[in-house]
């Protein structure tokens, strides 16, 4: 493995690389200085990482893959700066958010001209350009149609599983569908290895997100640079809530009510207790052996480093 | 010009009529009721006249006309969703702004789920999709930038007719520019033709802007919907302001402390005498005349309609 995290960090300053010099005009300052400011956060990287590996499996031209990889990160970062603003998340790849930096006016109009600017990339594709942006759209609206089904759940203590696990398909889940796709589709490959890269995207990103949950309750407060359970003492919707109130929700509601005092080992031993972490950590489990299976389907492709990423995400620590 | 007065209407019709049948799923709810929502506001829906209007000059295809003319109106309702927020704009389009009617982050995605769908619009042309979302796109950044200029520019006394006349012509000339130019593009004609289509529509959209600065002043009350004189009188910076700023800063400064006490009679009575008002429908007029110069320019195209629409925008009245 010692080769493939070279090769990531060779990717991910390449990304950074062309971030930093990506070429902006300096008028209006209003739109620029922010979105030149959301390119020096510490983001991990990781869409642009999977459109170069998903490229590298099939031999496809770097300098598309450049295009496609960037095009992915801002519409990422178009996502966040908007969602920051709705969640009143003040914090965001170790700076200030925008709508902190500036305000909320000035945070609205960079995610615009981040959406914008991510189309002008993918629109300027040598070729196969329409069909590329097609899929990166529709992505697109299902990310919209997550962050809405995100803000609906808000508050809704009847929400299940499974529409818990429908959200974040879409909210997470579709734009690394995309990210495993697109190169496939930038060099016309068939629909079926078309559509088992985005379902190996779909199920990484499933995989990724339940990770996430449990990483705010068992993670290293560190390396997270956040304190654990703070989602959850926040009040929020988490698997692991949803499962606790599905297997007992007078139980969850006692230890909601014992953590009033903010204990992160109160939450641990519930959690561990009642077997919710297993099931978790099963859970994610299960979607990644998913992704796993989506790329063993597929004829005519390099797939080592695209299983090496499973690994990486698998076993992230923050 | 009755035959076209009903050619207008006819368009303007056919395109409420597919706004209210857009297929839009009903889930989630958050996010596919206000952008139904905004389908259902009274737009004067000049962006896909113009583009049906361009497209019936050079006689391409009534339905890539429609989905490229849809696109352009979304486009547009989505900067004015957004813009709402920005500008603190309760009313549009005769219905309450989508963050008065919900609340800001319903508004902010709904504005993002109409860029995103106008973008799928887009890329489902059957010919030159490319072409077509790559200068559709480069005019949404302008927009923008223009927005961006719009909000610099508030509060800053130093602004010039030069200034001025940039914003406007990315705010609102670089939309317009596209809505000429697009049809054209679909059909691939030569470059000559496509930029002075666009420099038609940006001469169109500044002519339009100043036409509007007049009108807030010399306007009908009952036709506009709106009290006359409120954007200057809430010290907003109109070209006629910063004409007569530049005329005489101090004679200004008194007229404005005179409408402490709101009297549009005052506002009316110093543009009149001081010129302003005859600068600038002058200079309205010299827009409207490059506009109407630039499809003279245009060779083997059928440019009487779009003659006609210069005449129509021109004299509106509202």
């Amino acid at each position: 493995m010692s080769d493939f995290h070279e090769l990531i960090q060779f990717i991910r300053s390449e990304v950074n690389r062309d971030l930093k010099r990506f070429p902006l005009p300096e008028s209006p300052a209003y739109l620029y200085n922010p979105i030149r400011y959301t390119f020096r956060g510490s983001g991990k990287r990781f869409r642009p990482i999977l459109v170069h590996l998903s490229g590298r499996a099939f031999h496809v031209d770097p300098d598309s893959l450049m295009k496609i990889s960037l095009a992915t990160e801002l519409l990422h970062n178009f996502t966040l700066v908007h969602d920051d603003i709705m969640d009143h998340d003040d914090l965001r790849h170790g700076q200030k958010a925008v709508h902190k930096k500036w305000d909320e006016s000035t945070a609205i109009l960079t995610g615009d001209g981040l959406f914008a600017i991510a189309q002008i990339l993918l629109n300027n594709l040598p070729e196969r350009s329409n069909n590329i942006c097609r899929f990166f759209n529709e992505a697109t609206l299902e990310v919209c149609e997550g962050q809405a089904l995100d803000k609906e759940f808000e508050n809704d203590i009847t929400i299940s599983v499974e529409q818990y696990l429908s959200m974040i398909e879409k909210k997470t889940g579709a734009l690394l569908g995309a990210c495993a796709a697109l190169p496939a589709i930038l060099i016309g490959r068939d629909k079926d290895t078309i559509d088992a890269l985005d379902q190996f995207g779909r199920n990484l990103g499933k995989g990724f997100q339940i990770h996430d949950d449990l990483l705010e309750i068992y993670g290293d407060a560190d390396t997270m640079g956040k304190s654990l359970g703070s989602d959850i003492y926040a009040g929020k919707q988490t698997l692991m809530v949803i499962m606790a109130r599905e297997n007992d929700s007078r139980e969850l509601s006692e230890m909601l009510n014992e953590v009033n005092n903010y204990s992160l080992e109160v939450m641990q031993n519930y959690f561990t207790k009642s077997g919710i972490e297993k099931d978790t950590k099963k859970m994610a489990r299960g979607f990644f052996d998913i992704a796993r299976s989506y790329l063993e389907k597929i004829e005519k492709i390099d797939r080592s480093e695209l299983i090496n990423f499973i690994e990486l995400v698998e076993k992230r620590k923050n």
